[in-house]
């Protein structure tokens, strides 16, 4: 049966719930440039694909992906004034995850996990998470457990290795470069445009931010440090080891919640 | 070409933009109940198909589907209380949906088509468009002209008579009924669970609301009046009217900017 | 007795809480054009006087009337750039009215009838009404019921067929056509301008909305179809059917109540 | 002609904005407790209808009153715990009002007099007049000029020594009391208990506030200090006094505007 | 050891809690011009010194002041445009305040003084109350019990013909004047520039407040009356009056609440 | 002559702001539990006594410090659930932020420094200036320029190694650990318990988050790492490079301001 939440029909759904509500994984994602080879919407059909293994494996449903996100910023995604970025405000978007939240546990989906494709998501996440649980507590509505995660922070450092065979400089840098596109070429290999995948030196930042932006110091490609090295096999090998360790990962989160 | 916005790169749009910008269809579905036949997703299904083939038509683009929508109401969707249901308020649809015409805007996207699948959000699509028109003014951002609609209100009479030779009862009362199931199983058809199409007499409301809802007069199946009609040939009828009567409508209505 | 809320001091209130808490009935209106011969408050006056009738029939308070509404519609009021349209933005809207329904609750009037005049105003005032039972179910208060009616949806087959004996074009034309005039002749007959009732073709909008609203489609007098076959007459039958039946409606709905 | 803007037509109104924009006052006021003796809606009624007589004098127009306020405090209207208060948040109070000088000053209403008949509006008054400045700066709108006032302000020392030969205690004490009772007896005789006017020392507050509020040294009654000095003759007196002076302050007022 | 909240460690704190929640005095001051001898976060460095010596009185704790305030109006604080100032709306100010106040509650610190030395405030810190109130009560916080003040008030008949023996003119009027300057140079005379308190008329304001404000009526050192009469000796005696005596309020403040 | 803003009268400043506007740094701190051995306002004393130093250095103001920051995170502040912690909602706070800088730039104190003590204000101080500038713009106040930092990135590595020999574990469970208390040590020796500088294994996180927070993971100190490494020494050292390193930057990128 299909893991997608939103082709399942409410008879279902509700059958499901009885049996003993679902893990519910919402992948949070952005409409981001993403370079001259990746497509602005990289950071939801990522999460989106590898929550749908994910759910696949421990019996969860995939919530429809929401599919724009925080402003991108310079350091860790170009910045939002790149062609094709649109994106909600701080408050925006704390409150529409905040009322995806509180209706998903008002009908029993009370375990719910904040997948993040799109760095600049994760504060708000946090609040979003934080207001719903205040609500639902005010409604009466108990025993809500919500994990949030980005799927780059359950890379091993093998799986490191792998991928960045001279280091990593850093996550935030990585906006559309090894990681990204190795993943994409394997989850999404039509939507690369392998020939304009940009070589450079990574963006060379001070630290501090500027606003607004200064945008003499990010590369004009939008690539944030070189994609060269990127291939479908490092896609592959990441999500062969992400997938398990997250299913994993949400198996001990939501059982020391029935335990607790 | 894709007309998938999310599947362009920022240099791809980038291009379009300069060309003269595309128009951008923004698809406004939600997750409701639809009864026991039809997914939760219908709303969001139904108008990014549409919207896809509109774009095809006229050189559009169609921007990431917008999945939750504002609360399922008794008289036109059965009621939020449904399982499945997840929703927004409607201040946090309001500005949602401002905040993602304004980026849109702000990135030379100004021409916009609010293309809604599900009739609670009307009212708060113009509400966004109001304010993002007013934040634009605010900032200098001149020229943005949105269109908003439903796509049932292009349903000729023939096309009507065509889905419902007995008559129709009403729009609201259509809900997963004969429109919807057969555009369902014309546009989605493994999404559509034939055997369990609801038949029964239309729901009998008063004419008033009642909140909290009284779920007394509301149908069990979450279906407002009988789908026995639908037939995959009836969805294709519509869809190949009001496919390119909508086209026609955005031509003259983008034009008219053009000139104006 | 006086039947307006705001006529009791609040010893003579409070004996009425004591007795059986009374029905609240809450006019909705708007300052809003209404063509050549129509005052601009039209919409609160409607509602104002009927729900005095209906208010002296069973025994209900009316509280007062809400002056300022949501945004005139070009389809359904002519369009809020009319001179005299003074309206209010729909998070404004919908938090003025789930204030007043939580403090009349706070306060043992739970038994509430939200009145509108101005089509505008319904969709906020049914999201100001889940708001309002969400935070007082926060706060303990339990009990509340709230009715929701525009009093142009009572108007039976018959009524209708008096009114406009070549048949109804849609309610939405008929802002300031002959239901309204009609019916203000009849309620408030000095506040109409005879001389000026216009005649004219009804205005033929396209299936969808454009903003910033496309005035040339809006009759420069601001009434959507033909006011000429208006008479106080015709006010008078609607009124005299309208009344009874939207007190009876009352008396079900808030019986309801009581056995639930 | 009536000096009540809703019962102009848009055009006449039109005509109005055309001669020169007439100043607009809007009357700001609340549905409160004001002793067994006043009716709940005393504060909309006394400024409503001093600026019908203010307005004939200047040939200002009236705005639709505010019947609803901000909430009731112990030390200046006895408290919103009263049955009958219906009060708004702050916020909510901010932004009816401020929209409601956005929406006149874009028709061009841009002299607006914030008249105001309950103490606990002030501050909120002050707020909506400020983000309403501010919000028409961002448009584009100039020159709007904003007028807020307390008629209680403009008594004389001598109408005050008519009203209090034994001296005023304080205007806050004065709720439900000597002025409010005098004039209400001037202005709707009709609406007065006269046998209930209430007698009893002033409220003796503490020289801070305690929330939730101490109800202890609140009077019984609502009524904070006697009102068995009211007389008819004594509201005549202030309303001969307030009325004229309030027209030539406020000729003064939107003069100087003309000069600047 | 410190009455300081900001210097304890949370293991301090909790033990204090334990042995029963101390009152934690919340001091809320401004940064707003204080004519050309007064710094601009008088109103800060005021209720906080104060505060400082009320809690060692009464074993109190004093919170973090709040640096920043609502907007200086011009006939109490000379006006917001003056250079310097630098303050909140509206809505901003009360719902820091009220999340403040949460926070502590939450805690167990549900004995709250909200201190200020900034008439502007006033207003703002009653409404913030309201809804902290509001909120804890939803969320099953008990108990809590705010007590707001300006210390301006607790001056005695005594201490007021000491410090004005030609009279009060008013306490709007004494801005930068008297009072104030006096107990500068008490409590922060390094603070004071002596050399530059201005003399001068009191301010001559109409009885209503204009928008955008009328800076002609303001003087232009932006103090509202003559500080000349102002003296150290008159600071220590504001100061030795009033702080046993808010101190004395507060212990029967918070006694009754024991009782209760 | 004095660095803080609020010890400034407003001719002084006015005079500053007419010789070329000087810098403003705004400190950002919290309430936040730091282990038994730091008091609760460490992230306010911290950033306002470096911000102190660097603004002698460049001539810049120092304005007053925000003592109330975004809700601390178990992962880099042990959590909210702290006794002694008072935090902000993300809207009160992104709006208090935005408020401030609006206001300064209104001034012409347009080169804000946002000086993070708290390592989660971060994202909302990137919301607030994107809010701040987007208001700015709207009103026509050109030219505002907001550098964000913490001090704590502009650790250079030379520092780093001699902070931690045995290598640094991450910023964030540097939490109330060596960096801050060495610090704290040189800072304020006064406010360090140095008896109860807490040892202990640094904390343990899965590499997901979890609402509500699961305490069990986090050391019950509420210090992340050990802090036995601690020295005024490596506090004195790390100050003695980070102030003048931050003025250079500081210098730098107001520089290039100038320039563009």
């Amino acid at each position: 049966m299909t893991v997608h939440l939103d082709e399942l029909t409410w008879v279902e759904l509700d059958q499901r719930v009885r049996d003993g509500p679902p893990v519910v994984i919402l992948p949070a994602g952005s409409l981001e440039q993403h370079g001259p080879h990746l497509p602005l919407g990289t950071d939801r059909f990522m999460p989106a694909r590898l929550a749908e293994r994910i759910a696949e494996r421990i019996g969860a449903l995939v919530a429809p992906a929401l599919p724009y996100g925080y402003k991108s910023q310079p350091k860790s995604g170009g910045g939002n004034h790149f062609p094709g970025c649109a994106s909600l405000d701080a408050t925006t978007y704390i409150h529409m995850v905040r009322d995806i939240i509180c209706d998903l546990a008002r009908h029993g989906l009370t375990r719910i996990v904040l997948f993040d494709g799109h760095m600049e998501n994760q504060w708000f996440l946090t609040e979003a998470s934080d207001l719903a649980l205040r609500a639902l507590r005010a409604e009466g509505v108990e025993g809500t457990r919500i994990v949030k995660l980005g799927y780059w922070t359950f890379i091993t450092p093998e799986t490191e290795a792998a991928l960045f065979p001279d280091g990593l400089l850093s996550w935030e840098l990585e906006h559309a470069a090894v990681m990204e596109t190795s993943c994409m070429l394997h989850l999404c290999p039509d939507l690369v445009r392998r020939d304009l995948i940009p070589d450079g030196p990574p963006a060379d930042f001070p630290p501090y931010d500027v606003y607004p932006a200064d945008t003499g110091s990010i590369p004009p490609t939008g690539v944030l440090s070189s994609a060269t090295g990127a291939s479908a096999e490092k896609g592959r090998i990441v999500v062969a080891q992400v997938v398990p360790d997250i299913a994993a990962a949400l198996d001990t989160a939501f059982q020391s919640d029935q335990q607790g």
